[in-house]
């Protein structure tokens, strides 16, 4: 048998399920799969080599709640509320300047950053979604796409009333298009959306069996003003109307009271926590060590980058450490191998690619990252998934495979023109700024 | 008049007073100072230019403290309580490994990674302080490195009765020896120095002028303790036995009560915030908006890299601009100016270097990075003091100068062998990883 990659000679930390870490590891992949893992040295007959001696071999990460196009928005504002973040700075951009071709030009600059820096596979939740998943499906990354639903007029739905209906005409246009890429349906948040538009955009997903997802216990004003207009917890509300399943996504989920936990637990949806935007906005600490004890899958994101303000998916999975132990008082409420967890089979499994990608797993996606660890700042090593948390950055990615197709190569991304990339951001950015002064 | 560098076409950040910045910029350096800055770009006479065009142009960064050698200790143990991993794992290691051969190795490496992000000035405390002098003045890099005092036998001071008496030694040693290095004097912590040893080390720091330093409050039972012994706060107690001072650091400082805040103001001394660390170990979260509202001098610090797990202060800004959003829910209580002050104009006031180092002021030392920001995660950019607190890594770092010497030159260290630091602290690491296993 032939096989299209072989990567030999690293360190492979596979994250299956019990774990498993393999020196000197090989992996075969065929037909963008993963076909072999072990560490067998023979010859072997490939169309391509990337010799990872040295290396950290790992699962691409998942970046499980985005907004893609936000990049342009990077520093626009910063150190403010997230109320007056939104409504005097982040709005008033985006209804200046959001159109088909800025949510490209800001998902192009989002995906370069995304795959330099070792995640391969990203949810997102904006509006234009379909441009967005055009642009999205060119570079060649793993995606769960949302088309956002709120009760107000939004980039492309002028008529709120008509949000579901749009929400369903971009599913119809782009499911079964683009063979990496899952569209969702991102409700923006229990405050902003109706209990009709819920229940509509839940009711629309599961009968396609797509993600619905949801800004949701943000900060402490959203959760108090849920329970004021609804009498009800968030969680409780949510789950009254019947949303909450295994298949809705919980984002943020900062103030969750313990009753709430048990439900969200019960009903097996999953939560996705965004420590870096979650601690930038001021909204709070959320509180993972329980997610975990209650064994909810709790996937990572980094949020739009105009809130944290990166994509890097390791400095992410740094502060998900550390935060909690800081907030805690204890130190192993969260190790370093639960949070990566989180960042790969966790995220696959929040986002609904369980089964597909997450681990280096035999069957699944070869979706995978080597990482250099020849540098000052990672040698010695005395244990792989400690470097991999708390001491490698994204810029320390040396390959990136993405269903077996080589997407950064030496540190160089293969599939997005970067250099065009930034100078159609920095036309755009001198827009933005001339518009602020 | 003929300079010997010339750093033009920048976006300079001064860090001066008036936080200036300079658009397309241009520092002239004479003798290790800087002899001009302004935005002419006339021809000038240099012996060397370092076209900065795109880049911001910045101080470089003073890491407060840290202990170099600790670097071959990265990963050894984490997700641990202080006190278990000092106790089970540090010390342990440290008891077995430290030699003059073993700080050297680990403070190359350390240097290598300090060099590489941008940091040019590094405030250290160790035992074996005069191997660790002798390896920083082989760098280039500007230092103030402290010998470490406690009242338990320690590496080079089998006989505490001895701590002090090694100190003045290691002083007597070093000083006026290497042109860019201060020495300085640690004192473990009020918990493993009893009284007499503090006294004696302010004594002696004092009357040649030099900082004395201290771990300080760094956990809640840290300061129950002294509490208990003493009957006293902690800053109480230190202020009672007269070692508060401008010239003295206080190190994590992360459970001050009001009444301690107001003595170490009034004191003069400076605080020393390692948020990354405190996290890491649970330590805590430090009341640093109140330490800046009171307007008592606070530096920024990685500590060692065994607790953190890296020597990046631009992560270490990042880390210390969100921590406190998230632990008042205020964004508002620590912007990015503030921030940015503590890594370099403060930490160079704190550590007794501010007349010389910390901002890009004409008479200054000429210690100067520039960071490449035409990358994805990098543009377009509205805000550069947002950029380099919330986006920028220590990766981005292209050039670095230290009293007018080029030590990294497009990201490749000029004044440290990377290879070989690497190779040794490999094979020194493997013998760790024999004695853990």
């Amino acid at each position: 048998m032939e096989y299209d990659l072989a990567i030999t000679n690293g360190l492979i930390v596979t994250c299956n399920d019990d774990f498993e870490i393999i020196e000197f590891g090989r992996i075969l992949v065929k037909d963008g799969n993963i076909a072999v893992i072990d560490s067998n040295t023979s010859n072997i007959k490939t169309a391509k080599e990337i010799d990872a001696k040295g290396c950290i071999v790992m699962p691409g990460l998942i970046n499980a709640h985005t907004h893609l196009p936000m990049s342009m928005f990077r520093g626009l504002a910063d150190d403010l509320p997230l109320m007056e973040w939104l409504n005097e700075h982040i709005f008033p951009a985006e209804s200046k300047f959001i159109d088909p071709a800025f949510v490209q030009i800001g998902t192009r600059l989002s995906i370069a950053e995304t795959l330099l820096s070792g995640t391969t596979t990203i949810c997102d939740g904006y509006f234009l979604e379909e441009y967005i998943a055009q642009a999205v499906n060119e570079t060649g990354i793993r995606a769960v796409l949302a088309q956002g639903v709120i009760d107000f007029p939004a980039p492309g739905v002028p008529d709120p009333a008509k949000n579901i209906e749009h929400a369903l005409d971009y599913i119809h246009k782009i499911q079964n298009k683009y063979p990496l890429i899952t569209p969702s349906i991102f409700c923006h948040s229990p405050a902003s959306c109706s209990e009709k538009a819920f229940i509509n955009a839940k009711e629309a997903a599961s009968s396609l069996g797509l993600i619905l997802q949801t800004h949701f216990s943000e900060t402490k004003s959203e959760f108090m003003q849920i329970k004021e207009e609804t009498g009800k917890r968030p969680a409780e509300y949510l789950d009254s109307i019947g949303v909450l399943d295994e298949k809705t996504l919980l984002v943020h989920s900062v103030w969750l009271e313990d009753k709430e936990i048990s439900i969200v637990k019960e009903s097996g949806c999953s939560i996705v926590h965004n420590p870096e935007s979650n601690m930038k906005l001021g909204s709070g600490i959320a509180p993972v060590p329980k997610y975990l004890n209650a064994g909810i899958t709790t996937a990572l994101g980094t949020d739009g980058c105009a809130s944290n303000n990166d994509l890097d998916m390791f400095c992410e999975m740094d502060s998900a450490a550390k935060i909690h132990k800081a907030a805690t008082l204890d130190p192993s409420v969260t190790t370093a191998e639960a949070i990566l967890k989180m960042a790969t089979i966790d995220g696959a499994r929040a986002i609904g690619l369980g089964d597909v990608t997450g681990s280096l797993q035999v069957g699944k996606a070869a979706d995978i990252v080597v990482v250099d660890i020849r540098k000052p700042h990672l040698v010695p090593m005395y244990n792989p998934v400690s470097h991999i948390v708390y001491s490698v950055k994204g810029s320390d990615v040396k390959h990136v495979v993405i269903n077996g197709q080589h997407a950064v190569d030496n540190g160089k991304c293969l599939t997005v023109d970067v250099e065009s990339a930034i100078d159609d951001a920095l036309t755009m950015g001198e827009k933005i700024m001339e518009s602020k002064n």
